[in-house]
């Protein structure tokens, strides 16, 4: 267990249901499966309440991969025997192994009597077979309890196991009349730094960030998340004819390099294995891929699409099979274009500064040829507005792609 | 008194505020003020009510252009004999003869014992005379009472009385990646139906409305509120080298034709005579603008500005001398960009399409030259935004112009 106090604290958190309630127990639950947020990817974030005579004897989230699922912890946190208790647990238990035992052998083990399930398991090989083997194990199980709430809490999780590719969302700062940069490629800044620092904390809670070519030329950006207790995301730089400067900051800090010298070392993130710098080209030539790699960057040549640029839909199941669950996407006009056209964004968010910039050169958060009317435009559900400072945030899912547990 | 029931609802209507307060009063006072919307440019929205031992004996507002005053109405309206009683009223009553003899007159004769005041009179001529003939009669008076509450209500008046220009209200609907028309041209549709119908209530509580010639050439629209109960606004085009079609909606439609033939009439609006449609032209050649005069239109012709185009400057001043007090700008992004670039927007709507339409060639709200970064932006303040349907709509005002006392 990490940090017993966080759990304490969202223990005790005020609730809107009544205590000593079923909602009351799994929205605790609930609460403490955020902790996980930005440790586990692309594992899902589960929490674990056990409750004996009316009292919460133990609870525990999945804190990081690699570690304890959520059940686990929480019976390791009993401070009473668990037999002939209730568990409240925001996803169904799994009964496989993986990196760790099956749950549902502990749950047993532990004596259990009552299995309170949010989210059902999204893997359609695995859904439905915790439930059974301890309903035959002769322990009473509920589910779907809360399930939206507890389904809310992992779209990504749920988009990566359905889908086998990186969950996308899409990200821009513009004007209140949809501008981006000035006329003469002016941006700072567009959004107050409160919406900055939301960004770049949004930014780790990512594997992947990706920028276009021109991003890099124009601003030269680390891409990093500045956030304390948050790891980098992977930087994903699409770059059809291979320009990105090898002076570049993504490429400067592609490497971790050796202290005894010796070839660069990829990153490590939640015990797996990364590039911290990924160049999508077009480029083939080897000689010319040759000194990026060199620094330490994982070069993907791919395919180009229609226009030319590289495939999306190939650079996306290219990420999924490294095991990118979410990738963060912070392009300019084209680059969205790119990932809008093939309905490859699941949720884009965009933050408006209270600013009239005009300019009919001004460049524009989404641009290439554009959809031909507004009927045939992508259109946004489930918006949610937010006041950051003196912007405006407003996140919503594509109506076409995206998780459908999240078109509300 | 036009409607007895309104005045009725109004009185009884919920109140935040404690019944038989001051505040319960000028609140109800307010209410009344706002149901002359529409109806009284260029003149205030003013309510009034009448209290005698702690019954509401009198109620009124100023209802019409040329109309009684909102005390006088008040006062016609009592059901028993107002000598002794207490007035609340949201603007400083009047001491001079303009259309109607002065209201001070009037409380002095009824025999009022005190007199509560919202808003001073904005004319730096009259403000504060109303009070001191009052108390110089030893009528007790109250001011500035609930005065930001009764300010709100008379934006328009308080900015055409000190400037003597029309307030300007600029308005457009864009996608969420900022085009009002896709690449194409297509602009239908990019808000929502509860949008377009609050758009045309909206500009039926302007005098004056203005597009530019571009828009005339690509939608030909009547530019008519269609909303029971209001009148259609003044319609003005911005058409610099006079492309307006004589076949146009706004040139068919810009004479009211006398039964009997003969010379095109104008309409009558508030008491008052007005164009149906103005022409804003940098053109003089008599021969070119004779046609457009004689097919009723009233026909500007104006200096340009730095770029060429119609000076909005000038415009606005010639028509304050026309007494339009309000001026609804319905443009396209150049439009816009003069307004804008002159100062001369005192509020500006938004209402924004949840579509991502995308296209490097389609039309953004404000285009021109723009500023030329994000400092040098012209920044909205007191933001509000509300949700029209699937829509946002939002409104604030530009931090350099407009009227100081709507910048909360």
């Amino acid at each position: 267990m990490k940090d017993r106090n966080r759990v304490r604290e969202v223990i005790e958190a005020d609730s809107p249901y009544t205590r000593g309630t079923d909602e009351y127990y799994m929205d605790r639950a609930i609460r403490l499966a955020r902790l996980g947020a930005g440790h586990v990817n692309p594992n899902p974030l589960v929490g674990a309440v056990i409750v004996k005579s009316g009292r919460i004897i133990g609870a525990g989230y999945h804190e990081e991969i690699g570690g304890l699922h959520a059940e686990r912890n929480a019976l390791a946190a009993c401070t009473e025997d668990p037999a002939g208790s209730d568990i409240y647990v925001t996803l169904e238990p799994c009964c496989h192994y993986g990196k760790q035992p099956p749950c549902t052998d502990a749950l047993l083990a532990a004596g259990v009597r009552r299995v309170i399930i949010g989210s059902r398991d999204p893997n359609p090989l695995v859904s439905g077979k915790g439930v059974r083997i301890l309903r035959e194990q002769g322990v009473e199980v509920v589910t779907d309890f809360l399930r939206a709430e507890c389904d809310r809490l992992n779209p990504v999780f749920f988009h990566y196991i359905t889908r086998k590719q990186p969950y996308v969302t899409l990200k821009y700062a513009m004007t209140l009349d949809g501008k981006i940069a000035s006329a003469a490629g002016e941006s700072r800044w567009i959004s107050s730094e409160a919406s900055r620092e939301k960004a770049r904390r949004d930014r780790g809670l990512s594997m992947g960030i990706l920028v276009g070519v021109g991003t890099v030329l124009a601003d030269d950006p680390a891409l990093t998340c500045r956030a304390p207790g948050l790891i980098d995301p992977v930087r994903v730089i699409l770059d059809t004819r291979l320009r990105t400067p090898l002076t570049a900051q993504v490429m400067k800090t592609a490497a971790v390099l050796p202290a005894q010298g010796g070839l660069p070392e990829v990153s490590t993130r939640n015990g797996m294995r990364y590039p911290r710098t990924v160049i999508a080209t077009c480029e083939k030539d080897k000689n010319k891929l040759e000194p990026y790699r060199k620094a330490g960057a994982l070069v993907l040549s791919l395919p180009p699409d229609e226009d030319g640029r590289v495939s999306v839909p190939v650079l996306l199941k290219k990420l999924g099979t490294m095991k990118m669950d979410s990738l963060y996407v912070e392009g300019g006009g084209n680059v969205h274009w790119s990932f809008l056209r093939e309905r490859a964004a699941d949720k884009v968010q965009i933050y408006i500064g209270p600013l009239l910039l005009g300019g009919a050169d001004a460049r524009s958060p989404v641009e290439g040829a554009g959809f031909p009317s507004p009927p045939e435009a992508l259109r946004l559900t489930g918006i949610r507005t937010e006041r950051i400072g003196d912007d405006l945030f407003l996140e919503g899912y594509p109506r076409t792609g995206g998780s459908s547990c999240l078109q509300e």
